[in-house]
């Protein structure tokens, strides 16, 4: 969750927020067979950062368009996500998502897999709506928002599947590591901000700006979610701390920490990929094993590096305003503690 | 399948299918990674009439237009169909399909549920290169192709929940049925003709006809493979005669012996909904209750007046060759033992 603040970006971002919990909403009431909606009503009541429509509406204005112009895009890049995030559940046998039971624990497997299917068809119902409505600059523009919206999809299917492999392979590296995690986190982010971008009908190289800082900001963004699985708060979480190890994930500070161990160190590691994880007990030691190996503040720099390539990306915006806002969330996103 | 046949329809049938063929295989070859793309080709190869994609190509030359505009489009809405076999095989526990293990029987659920979602993702990058390389009339036909794709497929969701939810109900009319069996089968194949004809740039009269085709045969299409479950040659029809019984669908087949039973009739069919679905050793039974309640003989008839009422609607196509062509097609699915 992005920190609570009496920054005037905060107070935009959480009235633009609520805009968009509304709209998601009434994107899928009202439908029938309820069979099939009101999980799905269920997965979007769940809450969430909505980082991903903030993204859309931030690039749309960046590109000299308005917020009102890309609320259905919004919705979509949402839905989409949590079509993601069900299907997802269900692969890595997640009983829980935001405190809450995930769809295929509350329900059952049909209805979760049906569910998804059905959020990701209603995103695209929503994003077609605004290519229809907008003032686009010409009808190509069109074309090469939905196509980007498509890739989006692509890249995440492919990005989970490398994950899954990746559960059973031995030699990752963390090169393997970057290309997963930019086609299973950043390249969603990148979209967000490319569709906005273009919706807004920015400058070729506004697009490409904009697109560049989504990317790289969906880099940072996930390698603080590994992060936060180490130092993260229990409660505020949301989720167990250490649940990576747990589940033996090979995660950006593993892989480092893999990379540099030598003697003991590497054998309880490779320990954690011998045995698929580890137990509750050995969190504490782990932990400690990471910070032995500087493995935290290392990923601390990382973050930084790719956080900075995002901002660096956007310098030209035309207003100082709309780089602020992003100045502001990427600050935002690395001290977000869930 | 589609009878063989001396037929020059049937010869043209067979070209466009091969031709079909090896698009679909095309369109997920030399793709990364291979975790996620060979069990997709896997499904590809796996077979089928490929009617989908010939009502695709049928109807924009029926519209006037040639074959050449639509093979992606042709090949978007087997790859759509695909993904939905592969959703709602996990979802009905089928361990064949065409005689093969099906997806999540071969490798494992988490690769089903994904391999699927990652076919529709193809699917739709398919049906986008029709969008920006076929002559169009104008820019705002794409809008409409896209949209009737995406119609289906949100239609088709809503049909499988349905269909699920009809399982556990006690009370399913035969109107319900019906409702079902348009979301669940006839939606996809009326929105096959739909793009169809929009990507020939037909007239809307003949838009109107064709799609209108397309909805009735799949209706037509849905109850025969109803009655198919009945009177189907076991060996040919490549799953099992009787097996929507044992595992007690309510197909149409069921709901009108259920209407029109009587007594000791009655309460053998409410056996099948009470015990959710039959032993194989009364398969003979319920055979004949049909029999006597003449049930075959009236789905025959059913099916006749679906397929009579999508053949009219096309009586005012331009050419006669196309008229014919479709005037073939519904006659071999009437006559199609599996």
């Amino acid at each position: 969750m992005i920190a609570k603040s009496q920054n005037k970006y905060y107070s935009l971002y959480e009235r633009e927020r609520k805009k968009i919990e509304t709209k998601l909403e009434q994107s899928l009431k009202n439908r029938e067979p309820k069979s099939l909606y009101s999980p799905s009503y269920y997965v979007i009541k769940g809450g969430g950062k909505r980082l991903r429509p903030l993204l859309v509406l931030f690039s749309v204005k960046a590109a000299g368009g308005k917020f009102s112009q890309a609320y259905n895009a919004a919705v979509a890049v949402e839905l989409l996500h949590n079509f993601t995030l069900v299907h997802d559940d269900i692969m890595d046998n997640a009983d829980k998502r935001r405190n809450l039971p995930t769809l295929h624990n509350k329900y059952d497997l049909s209805t979760a897999i049906l569910s998804g299917d059905s959020l990701l068809s209603i995103a695209y119902e929503s994003l077609l709506k605004d290519l229809s409505t907008s003032n686009l600059h010409n009808g190509n523009n069109s074309k090469a928002i939905i196509n980007s919206f498509n890739k989006g999809l692509i890249e995440v299917c492919e990005g989970q599947s490398l994950d899954k492999e990746f559960e059973l392979k031995v030699n990752v590296t963390i090169n393997d590591y970057l290309i997963m995690i930019q086609k299973k986190t950043a390249a969603m982010m990148e979209m967000c901000c490319n569709i906005g971008a273009l919706l807004g009908g920015g400058t070729k190289k506004e697009i490409n700006a904009l697109t560049k800082f989504g990317k790289n900001i969906g880099i940072a963004f996930q390698i603080q979610d590994d992060l936060l699985d180490i130092v993260g708060n229990e409660n505020e979480f949301g989720k167990f701390v250490g649940g990576d190890l747990i589940e033996g994930k090979k995660t950006y500070l593993f892989l480092t920490a893999l990379n540099k161990a030598k003697g003991s160190h590497k054998k309880d590691l490779l320990n954690v990929i011998k045995n698929k994880g580890i137990k509750k007990n050995q969190i504490k030691k782990y932990k400690s094993i990471y910070e032995t190996l500087n493995v935290i503040e290392e990923s601390k720099a990382e973050i930084s590096k790719y956080t900075a390539k995002a901002l660096s990306s956007i310098k030209n915006l035309r207003s100082k305003n709309d780089r602020d806002i992003f100045y502001w969330l990427a600050d935002s996103l690395i001290k977000r503690i869930r």
